[in-house]
């Protein structure tokens, strides 16, 4: 069939962990009914209970043709601590990503406990050679266009080394995903000038500044300036990037909501909103964070993609589209090898340096 | 005359810095024109430039009889050190922070250097006796109410104490400023879950948690809780406060301005605006910023407000409400009077067990 013969030329294997999130595994297939679709060259290798799974492939038999699954006896639970989840090989988070490890996927996509699914993706693939820590990346929108934000919270606690790092991985997934020449890169931080906020953050941006590495580093970015499209590299630690990344994502549920709320209790807002709808329509197909679903592991050996836990159907597939973009971009072994190339070594000279 | 009389009744007096903010002292005295005439029992005391403020005062004839304007030959500029500012006894912020300390007026409203504003009213007024650190607090809306949160950027680097310390001045605030009986308290954070987010986060909890003091304390929020109206009181150190409160700012202007945007570029949306009118004033209402203008520095011994540097007059006219309300409802004696008679020292004697 043209299907499978595509699949034995690009080869593209994504390995899914069909267990992860709320309403798995049924927003999981559905997903990827809508992924498989859109990207009929890929091949799913889906890891799960195969007595819930099976009957839900059966109503997608286009899915099913590209989907092979194995069945994995566990799952990881939102309460389990990381510190256990690693010693399960026996869950189909473990599973499906360990099949990235083994070469037989080229990403994993879960919507899984996020700590664990770090703590797998950490162990498994393994961080690459001179990055100290890994960080959780997502591409959002601003007024103009996309930016990439970093760490969204796999480490509470940075030195600025860490930073200092995350600044050059985000620049390199900038250029791969956002497709900039010279992306702009900037630290989080509560005012501009110099002297301002936490000692690691002046000291990394000490550092950049100092480095022979090429990067467009533009200072420091707060957070009000974000939206205007200031930066498209911003970096923070874990706690700061996930304290931004859930009041902007918080705000603005709310402020949909309380127009939702107006234009109920409204009659002539009603009115209105029939005439407003495709400007509405415009806003929302920017906006909606369905699109942007799907936080990547940089700095690790092997694409680790969470999708949201309460995702749906639609927005799982995004999570699958995004690391399908980043297989087909190479991104993994070119971020490998930039960093192989790029004088990391000196940048951690200088690093040390400053301390 | 009338006014007089109750201001000799009512003896409030507001010191303003006439010379903080982008556009002063104009804006200012603007503002305070609007103020005069909601509050005409209180009585200011100005302190600026007087060839420039006496000018606009004449154009406001009822505010100038309810104004003392006092020369003062110098201001903080607002790329001055904090280090700086407060060797100088000459500058109108000085001026107006200290006629606090000598008793001429129960608060000081000013526009101009946070940080140097911060550093002139913790010298002049000091903290009060068992508080480590001042903080900067503010008045917020979410969805279905007020909420109070601090700190806003007055202390980068907080410890497990000072996080306890502002959620006891919290708590008090919210009992006053938004009139609650049982202000529920909570610690933003980036999980629910008791192991989540920082050390000092987490030994805060424990130390509320195990002191004897009266608090509905509720463990954590996360930022995109805060919009839900989950808690009324939230607490963070001054860096993490300060990222929330700008995303969240910064989300709401973000997405007005699309609004806007979209609306100009249809014509549909022109007509469909004019019927939404009504519902968009409604929500505009509660969501303006102007109206939540003037943050608080709680924990000194005396009133200290902070407006927003590009405040327009009405703008600062809130802040002089915040403030005037403040002094009404008994604020800073209250404050300390509480802290005096609550077991803070066992409180203290708890946080330091933790350690």
């Amino acid at each position: 069939m043209a299907t499978e013969q595509t699949v034995a030329e690009n080869n593209m294997v994504i390995s899914v962990d069909a267990m992860g999130g709320d309403n798995s595994p049924r927003v999981v297939i559905e997903g990827l009914a809508i992924a498989a679709k859109e990207h009929p060259d890929i091949r799913f290798l889906l890891f799960g209970d195969t007595a819930k799974v099976t009957p839900l492939l059966h109503q997608f038999p286009a899915l099913e043709k590209v989907c092979e699954l194995r069945h994995a006896p566990e799952m990881v639970h939102n309460e389990d601590k990381p510190s256990s989840v690693i010693r399960n090989r026996n869950t189909s988070m473990f599973m499906a990503i360990d099949a990235v490890r083994a070469g037989e996927a080229q990403a994993v996509v879960s919507a899984g406990n996020t700590g664990a699914l770090m703590a797998i993706s950490k162990l498994t693939l393994k961080t690459i050679t001179k990055i100290h820590r890994p960080a959780i990346v997502s591409i959002m929108p601003h007024r103009s266009g996309k930016y990439v934000m970093l760490d969204l919270g796999a480490n509470t606690e940075c030195d600025a080394i860490n930073l200092a790092e995350f600044a050059f991985m985000g620049e390199i997934l900038a250029r791969h995903a956002l497709g900039l020449e010279q992306p702009r890169v900037a630290l989080l931080n509560i005012g501009s000038e110099e002297m301002k906020g936490k000692e690691e953050i002046r000291k990394a941006a000490q550092m950049i500044k100092n480095s022979k590495i090429n990067m467009n580093f533009i200072g420091y970015i707060e957070p009000h300036e974000i939206a205007n499209g200031k930066a498209d590299v911003i970096v923070a630690d874990g706690f700061t990037g996930n304290i931004a990344l859930k009041s902007i994502e918080g705000t603005a549920r709310q402020i949909t909501r309380m127009i939702k709320d107006a234009v109920k209790g409204s009659f002539f807002a009603k009115i209105g909103m029939v005439f407003m709808l495709p400007a509405v329509w415009k806003i929302k197909k920017i906006m909606d964070p369905r699109l942007y679903n799907g936080a990547m592991f940089v700095g690790l050996n092997g694409l680790s993609v969470k999708s949201h836990g309460g995702a749906d159907a639609f927005s799982f597939s995004r999570a699958v589209d995004n690391a399908a973009k980043l297989v087909r971009q190479n991104f993994v072994p070119t971020i490998r090898e930039e960093i192989e190339k790029a004088d990391f070594d000196e940048l951690q000279t200088v690093l040390y340096d400053v301390y």
